[in-house]
């Protein structure tokens, strides 16, 4: 028997995986999630379908979405997360010393419950670092309540802006986002795909709110196999840090993080856009 | 009836899209040859199997095989072109009013007659230019009989190093490439692609022969969502210039040549690589 997981990338795209094994399969209270097991790609989970994280490239979604702001302020103390319940975020945020507080606040318990049952190359840190403060709860209510200027660093780490990740793309949420920052506080967000019309939609979207709410709006690219066209985006909002004048390579160097996506000659490369992504971010396409 | 295409990226990974019309299948001497239109990426065509060029997304590529080279040297006069029977990569360097003769060697003149039949978009300027000389020979040969120091720039527009374009992979060729080149030559080379095991194999064996042929040679990334994992490479070898320190992004800029994907910037980004890419590269993993 053959068995395959698709994802439509579009109506008339497929990107298909063949599956060894079917995991687990349950409706949450908020999506269906399923995890399975391929040879390409180890352990992979899909919520209402959509691909979310592989073992083979999780490693560069999660590179991406930390160590960027990172290494434009190393002295990041104060964390919150939004969403990333499969922890890969947090186990990237967690393994900086100078890290004091992460907060991390996933609407689905269900997902980081699964995750640390099947996928323990994200999840496993999510239970070992007394830093960390897990959070079942709406994410756009938890920055709604949160203290102004408390965190550093906000990574929302969602799905796309469908179902439960809808509210974190909102005006009102960047806005509370700016408000619980400090004065160097960074924001970086999942900014969807410029390739697929009905991801690049979504982009522009996400960019023109939080250029709107924020004094500095950059966005940056990597290459991530597993998602729709392998072209996927951060987005990088800050209230003055610019995310390439101001990179402490030298310093981030001597952290002596390893990684296996992310060097500080990438950093300054990834935000150097293709000419039509640089249009359609500009609204000018 | 619903009409597919699929790719296998991996033998358990496929990609595939939606067919309207499978316009044209031949098996020309060298390869299968087929045609298809569809919503979202609109005329492809495949040989043997494999996504060549799609209208959707071939400005990628052909931005990335050629402008790279032209800004770093503007003076390029002479160019040779293996393989690139789509047109595309011919149509871009033609846009250069200093380009004096573009020799361009394709072994399968099907290919370009089809091209020209089906993706006039790629493929229009092959028969309006009379700087440009087609040549349906093997690219391995005409490099072996071509006059010493005569092309300032080759580009090596193949296809994956299995049938016609396995040569175009060796260390005869590009002893070859180097030979024929000028003291300011440049050689671009289709690099393929760090993500899946197989092509990642081919991608450090070409990198070990030119590295070994050429004094300067880098490797450069960019976003080819229609080719397997998305990420693509080509190489950058010369005997003289580097490819970011030689830049001359005010001279190419007052060109005035409008991309889609190249500018002078994501010049400078493309060569910033992931740090998995790069021990691969440096043949550490």
């Amino acid at each position: 028997m053959d068995l395959w997981y698709t994802e439509n990338h579009q109506e008339d795209t497929k990107f298909s995986i063949k599956v060894q094994e079917h995991i687990h399969s349950e409706k949450s209270e908020f999506q269906q999630i399923d995890f399975f097991r391929s040879e390409t790609f180890g352990t992979f989970f899909t919520l209402d379908g959509y691909m979310m994280v592989t073992e083979k490239d999780e490693f560069i979604y999660h590179d991406m979405i930390t160590h960027v702001s990172m290494a434009v302020n190393p002295n990041i103390k104060k964390v919150l997360i939004i969403g990333g319940g499969d922890g890969g975020t947090a186990r990237e945020v967690l393994r900086y010393p100078g890290v004091e507080v992460v907060d991390m606040v996933e609407i689905d318990e269900r997902v980081v419950r699964l995750c640390q049952q099947y996928l323990p190359l994200t999840a496993s840190k999510l239970d070992q670092d007394n830093r960390l403060t897990l959070y079942f709860e709406d994410g756009l209510k938890f920055v709604q309540e949160a203290d102004e200027g408390y965190y550093d660093l906000i990574l929302v780490d969602s799905t796309d802006p469908i179902g439960p990740g809808e509210g974190l793309f909102t005006v009102a949420f960047y806005n509370n986002c700016k408000r619980v920052l400090s004065e160097e506080g960074i924001l970086i967000n999942q900014h969807e795909s410029p390739y697929y019309a009905s991801y690049a939609h979504e982009m522009k979207r996400a960019h023109s709110k939080i250029k709107e709410t924020f004094p500095i709006s950059k966005v940056y690219q990597f290459h991530m196999p597993t998602y729709p066209s392998g072209h996927w985006l951060f987005g990088f909002a800050s209230k003055k840090y610019d995310p390439i004048k101001d990179i402490k390579a030298d310093e981030w160097n001597k952290l002596g993080i390893e990684t296996k996506y992310y060097n500080t000659d990438l950093h300054v490369g990834c935000f150097m856009l293709p000419t039509y992504v640089k249009k359609q971010l500009d609204n000018e396409e």
